[in-house]
């Protein structure tokens, strides 16, 4: 248990530091030498392998356009090497994304990620987002600035 | 660690039983008799606490549209009365759902989901489904087979 504690107590941290305030050099603290994005629809990158350099550019590319994101963390499960994670998202979209131009609206969303670990470095990850949510806020911002409707 | 299995052979049996094979008068065997829908964005009973008969409700209107569907268990990780499932889902649309009558088309989609067990019974889930993914897939039936395309 106390090694189980232990692996989410770092992801917690992980999560914190990297994704939500944003620090992608940390990624040196938390991630192995070769991550595997497994399975996550949507991501540019996923089914990779990713060398530490090609991770904190994934972190910049994907915090670029929502620079304020951050992550409430819903529920840790621990079961051997692999900590699930269930969580809420919130940014303000300042950046363009493929079909919707910034519209500065604030955008949620959740999702689960499997993180698998090597020792005590993440080497992994299979993840669902609910990325249907975040299409639709986007699309009704688009809808509600159009000049039809303005 | 004998309980954790346990519960994951329970789940991988509610799962093959109920969801896959649609017996929803077998969930008498799973589900407790409150189950809660915690989180699962797009299912028209979240939120909701469903006895079972409700619940045995929710499984045969949600296979209506897809009589055919099965998952296939990617991973299970079990911590405490709960155990995570990853999965990936596939089905023949056959029935209308809202926007999209009956295709006749294969699709397939991913998802986690996280359940809660009171002794052992089922007594809750928390999930996200990779919904956009089967509206894309919905979408391009419905435009390859558009008048204005054929």
């Amino acid at each position: 248990m106390a090694v189980a504690c232990n692996l989410k107590e770092i992801l917690t941290e992980f999560i914190r530091e990297v994704w939500s305030e944003g620090n992608a050099e940390a990624a040196d603290k938390y991630i192995a030498p070769e991550y595997k994005i497994h399975h996550d629809p949507g991501d540019a990158w996923e089914g990779q392998q990713l060398d530490l350099a090609a991770y904190k550019e994934r972190v910049r590319t994907l915090r670029t356009p929502f620079p304020d994101q951050s992550f409430v963390i819903k529920g840790l499960f621990a079961d051997g090497n692999a900590v699930v994670l269930t969580w809420l998202w919130s940014a303000t979209h300042k950046g363009d994304i493929p079909g919707f131009p910034a519209t500065g609206a604030e955008v949620t969303m959740s999702g689960a990620t499997a993180y698998f670990f090597e020792n005590d470095r993440i080497s992994g990850h299979w993840q669902i987002t609910d990325r249907l949510s975040v299409y639709q806020q986007l699309q009704s911002q688009k809808a509600s600035h159009s000049p039809q409707s303005s």
